[in-house]
């Protein structure tokens, strides 16, 4: 792992200060002089998360001579600007954006390019998923000099104000888990008047509590955070249905959509408390390793920069009404989120921000990009559905779910996915010969 | 004139104050619903500069049903986000940059179709000459959902460190007077040891001063300072060597470079004095209209914003060895000119900012951008000499200097001037179509 000093702040020559980035190199199948770079554009995990889990740079580097290069975005992981002072506040934490992250990303090329031997005139090949596919389009767009092709997988063009449905989000979620197990997400919606029956008592909280094995006690006054990481575990189990195990989120077995419905339906009886352990049992789901121990249904504090991106720029709009999706009514309220920004991070988020900056979604000008999305995915509602440009390519993968394509190839997966990597390949290859 | 209120740092979430960009709006040939917006990216002069020279938007909007938009660039004119403060130091000048304009420029179009009446759907077309060919060519490749087509004219994209040598500029001015008056360079080569020699004492300096009538008195110390807006002058009146009167540097005639050689050569006899007197007389060239009553041959505190971005992402490598060009012997001493930029601006040049930032001079991925030189503008040296792309159209216009295309047609125009404006609005035509 290397560090880079790169200004925390790309765009004025007020502030002048720099910061260290990490990154991670592998030159193991590096051909200098012939062979390009391939750049994940780090998203919102530490680097190393993306080193473990992201495993497509590697496996094509043979073939291409790449130099594999990880960059971790900044605000997460190790590259903290002010260190563990970089959410004291918005004049701390206010240089977290996407487009100064680009910037770190472009300067960090251009100096690999510059001080690698055979590197200087080297292809440069972002790729990304989900944000991290956002960051490596707009790389692409914006810094076309610096990156020559692109590969964006599962990346939500449409997840901000005024491009989608606020409904999108949970219906997408609940199409999932029809597609993957029908009648399930029929039986998802019945638990929740069991559950908040029992949110709604200190004893009945006490049950939950012990059958959910919550990290912190649960009494009505906090139910609902517990009732939103329910709901959120749902999420993930649909976005990361992957064929096989997997710890993109949590560590999950293969097609835990399926084992967690199969969970819900095997109730003794109908009785509350059948119910109750079995949506228990569907939790424990996550926890495919046995490791945890008990469930924090709070929100960690890691999830600070994400959750900073998500009160400026990265506003995702999300409501359910509990008939059309599977869980309970949820309103979109602007004026209230504005609220919790202020309140938790001092900032007011900024609705347009992304479509003011970025071409989204219609991209107008995108060339030598791939975008990928896969078909079980329901970030995929939030995808491009077709190729923007004719310099662009496009493919929704079958039975794939988040950027199954970006992963390390696994046994178990259908014959959709090498193929889908083969078209990637054949199109990135064309664009940077 | 219109002020539209934008944020100072576009860039980060700590800094959330604004501040009042001027811009102008002509409705007068508007066609709501179904006219484009024609938007001049300002750059370095007050907007009631380019709304008096730049004529082009004004004659094509009949014909388009065009709304024309003029902007001022921050820290020009009345533009300043700190007023009168605004150079203070870096902590106010530190956001005078390209890319904070950019965001301006953005910011004001997206405002302006959100809020005139017919406006949403309309096509942008960014205009822009000279740097501000450079600001309109970066706004439709970094915003392409914001502006859909560009006409960049006379854009110095090689005139950055490392794209260019350091001769380019005064060679091609001293081409560009041999084009016009050929022997013409010989004769100002020749002036400068007798400059020089008066330059020396105090008693030559008089000599200087008196016949030059400088607003200052000139002493040997500040000579070189003398010297140097002499040279100015001569490159003023190469790239504005119009076949008419022009108001773009100064007052100049018809063909100032014809106008200045004439009277060089124009001595009662070759005397030192009489050389002088010539001299003074060519720099008299552009008080064409006899309003100067004396000559500032320091620069002006006006200069502040443009010399702020020279010193900062502007840099132009400027050098010659008085043999390959007309004028004496200048060195490009990248240390002494970035001590002089932290003396004057407390700032550091960013020597590599621009081919950073920016994908010049190659425009990789540049689409529906225009770009046209003038074959008597020493500035086309830093300028392209194709079309980038298939996408994108080039051409160097004969008999024009520096973006004449832009400005307001005018009697004298060799018929090369309307054949090119043809060309360009049928391709803009097209793109917009």
């Amino acid at each position: 792992m290397y560090n880079f000093t790169t200004r925390i702040d790309h765009f004025n020559y007020r502030n002048n200060a720099t910061y260290q980035m990490r990154y991670a190199v592998s030159d193991e199948y590096w051909n200098p002089y012939e062979g390009p770079i391939f750049f994940y554009t780090g998203n919102e995990d530490p680097v190393e998360y993306f080193i473990l889990n992201i495993g497509l740079l590697s496996e094509w580097a043979p073939e291409f001579g790449a130099l594999v290069v990880f960059a971790e975005h900044r605000y997460y992981g190790e590259s903290l600007p002010f260190g563990e002072e970089s959410f004291k506040g918005p004049d701390y934490s206010g240089f977290l954006t996407s487009e100064q992250a680009l910037a770190d990303y472009a300067d960090l090329i251009l100096w690999l390019k510059m001080n690698l031997r055979g590197a200087r005139r080297s292809k440069v090949v972002a790729f990304g998923g989900s944000y991290g596919g956002l960051l490596s389009t707009f790389l692409r767009m914006k810094y076309p000099h610096v990156v020559d092709a692109a590969l964006a997988s599962s990346a939500p063009f449409k997840m901000f104000p005024g491009l989608s449905s606020c409904e999108t989000y949970f219906s997408a979620v609940t199409a999932a888990f029809e597609k993957s197990s029908p009648g399930c997400p029929d039986i998802i919606s019945e638990s929740w008047p069991i559950l908040d029956k029992y949110g709604s008592t200190p004893e009945g909280c006490r049950i939950l509590q012990d059958t959910f094995r919550t990290c912190l006690p649960l009494d009505p006054s906090n139910y609902t955070s517990f009732r939103d990481w329910v709901r959120n575990e749902y999420t993930y189990f649909a976005f990361a249905n992957y064929p096989y195990a997997s710890d993109v989120v949590g560590h999950l077995p293969a097609y835990p959509v399926k084992v967690a419905c199969s969970l819900l339906r095997n109730k003794s009886d109908s009785s509350d408390l059948s119910v109750i352990n079995a949506v228990a049992q569907a939790m424990n789901v996550s926890n495919s390793t046995g490791m945890v121990i008990c469930n924090d249904v709070y929100e960690a504090v890691e999830l600070d920069a994400w959750n900073f991106q998500v009160c400026t720029e990265l506003v995702q709009p999300v409501c359910g009404d509990g008939v059309r999706d599977m869980f309970y009514p949820v309103e979109w309220d602007p004026p209230v989120f504005s609220l919790g920004c202020q309140e938790r991070f001092g900032v007011t988020p900024d609705f347009t921000k992304m479509v003011e900056t970025y071409p989204i979604p219609k991209l107008q000008t995108a060339s030598k990009i791939f975008f990928s999305n896969g078909n079980l995915d329901p970030w995929a509602a939030y995808g491009l559905r077709a190729a923007p440009t004719k310099d662009t390519r496009y493919l929704l993968i079958k039975g794939a779910a988040h950027h199954a394509d970006l992963l390390f190839t696994r046994q178990g997966e259908p014959p959709s996915f090498a193929a889908a990597r083969k078209v990637e390949k054949k199109a990135i290859k064309k664009w940077i010969s």
